[in-house]
């Protein structure tokens, strides 16, 4: 079959390589627009060209990536005048209908959200988290909430680069509060926590049991621990564990934000206490706004991804050369057992990177 | 004046190279031993050969560690048969006597502790941890007592890996126990972590309050926290900080070692409460090589330090490309002021490495 070649504004691409789902969402009809109308589109807050655009973000092609990049350009002036929270709790902690509650009491507000989810396991697991709009199912009705389930990829850095560019996308699109979601249990935490203004973690009325499944270093990254499903018989059981929270946090070291983590019950379910967890982030964001540390925080995280990027370019590069990849997996074994330093490792496996040996 | 050379197992090196150091140490005897009596000194436990190995492996000059290396490589079979134990606490908090204590309650029992300390900042402070033996002066004249201030240098990376290398010939040297100091204020805890067997965190009795100068996260990596001065009118106070962390510590996940860390009191000041805490390290090992942790844990922790140090090194590769040392301060500027996505900064800075521009 002859190839087809559509214009954008980088060139020229065959159409075959434009990803299906870019297609499947524009009804049918299989058109690549040029970079000025993903810009004016998500600008204006076209929720299909927003869309269309982080699928470019997402794609592996060299050409939709030169795209997203050329989008992500256009829009970064517009973007950063959003709280960006992240929220983490595990299976069962209802997160779910916490969102679903959360959300639409901030649209209510007049606000417009964003929620989107880190979670590399989601390829494998055809997308555990978020993968699936009747999760949410009010909110994923409202023209005012935007959800977007993890970008697919192979690598941790891989997806947090991509919810990280996203967030910017659904910013300039002029949502003022972007929710990013994880499930706890890995590594992903860390990163949100390098791109979101806030943290909140989500735990079950339980004093400790509950954090079986959290990884260690995740309660004192949090902001907030709201103590969900506090309603029926869990009502007292939810109040014990917030005096057990806040007599353990008062033992953490003070924050740099100068703020102090509070802890809330609320319920989902009911609605109860939900606007109390809003308040609560507004104070945060008024606190670290007038002391600095709100504008302070996000250049750290922007550098920080500068520097996490050249890392992970510089290891890749690394990893794909030659004599490299030939020494490293019997030197890492070598390691790993004690035979060899890893400085002496080191050593040599620079030296055939740069062409010494 | 002409330069007088040596012969060195790796070749030979002008007399002038040496470092000042080894030479003092040899009472007025300007001699660089060769590798070998290095090695059979250090195998065989000769505290001035030991020191003049550390002092090979603090040298700046290649030829120095290229010995420092050859040394190392020659000891790494005999190395790993110890117990390292991380030890942190802020300046106050009693360390130097609690390690006097500690450390002369060990050698009562037969054991040989070497004490090594991490602390970047020691160039500048002049050795604040650890750089005066008067800190210590039971232990510093005990034969079975090793102390050696912080390796000096620029960054966190180049002294840990010296400490880490330093430990690897302390136990060659027959060192039983590894006692790696920090201040607990820094990153250095996160590189002693990644070090240690055991993570010991002092604390006064203040419940909280003595926790602002630590940094946020020791609390976590922490197998026991003892609770330092606990005598005379400070014993209520202690017992109840005691209690207090004994809850807080309930409320985090579980360690992967399986090891529920402990809270103790003690006084270095009484000699009470030192015994308990040597008690409770011994427990750990026993537990953790018996479910595998002890041994897998060291193997991830030389895994560690091969992608820190690979990382390292491609960072410094990368920031003396001429072209990428042009360019950088100028666009992590840009980055942090929010006006250059951190992707793009990547793209462009990586295209200069690699000579595409």
């Amino acid at each position: 079959m002859k190839d087809k070649y559509i214009k954008v504004s980088e060139g020229v691409v065959p159409l075959s390589s434009i990803n299906p789902n870019i297609q499947k969402r524009q009804r049918g009809k299989r058109v690549l627009h040029d970079t000025e109308t993903y810009v004016q589109g998500v600008l204006s807050g076209d929720r299909i060209l927003l869309s269309q655009a982080i699928t470019l973000l997402e794609s592996q092609k060299t050409a939709h990536q030169g795209m997203a990049q050329a989008i992500l350009d256009a829009c970064l002036p517009h973007s950063g005048k959003s709280v960006r929270i992240g929220i983490t709790g595990t299976p069962g902690v209802g997160k779910s209908s916490f969102i679903e509650a959360f959300g639409l009491s901030l649209i209510e507000q007049g606000h417009k959200i964003a929620i989107l989810a880190i979670d590399p396991t989601s390829q494998r697991s055809r997308g555990s988290i978020l993968g699936d709009k009747t999760r949410m199912p009010e909110l994923s009705k409202h023209d005012a909430a935007f959800i977007r389930p993890s970008a697919a990829g192979k690598s941790l850095g891989g997806v947090a680069r991509k919810t990280r560019e996203t967030t910017l996308f659904c910013e300039a699109a002029g949502y003022d509060i972007i929710l990013i979601e994880t499930v706890g249990v890995g590594q992903s935490e860390i990163a949100v926590h390098s791109m979101v203004d806030f943290f909140l973690l989500l735990l079950l009325p339980g004093a400790g049991d509950e954090l079986q499944g959290i990884k260690r270093g995740i309660v004192e990254m949090a902001d907030l621990i709201a103590i969900n499903k506090a309603d029926g018989d869990r009502v007292k059981l939810a109040k014990q564990a917030k005096r057990a929270y806040q007599n353990a946090l008062h033992l953490f070291p003070p924050k740099s934000s100068e703020w102090t983590p509070q802890v809330l019950t609320c319920s989902a379910l009911k609605g109860e206490g939900i606007t109390d967890i809003w308040r609560s982030i507004t104070e945060y964001s008024e606190l670290t706004k007038k002391n600095g540390y709100f504008q302070g925080n996000r250049k750290e995280q922007a550098y920080y991804w500068l520097q996490e990027g050249i890392s992970q370019q510089l290891i890749q590069l690394f990893q794909a050369h030659p004599k490299v990849k030939e020494a490293l997996s019997e030197m890492e074994a070598s390691v790993r057992a004690g035979t060899l330093s890893p400085y002496r490792a080191v050593e040599e496996l620079m030296s055939l990177f740069q062409n010494k040996k």
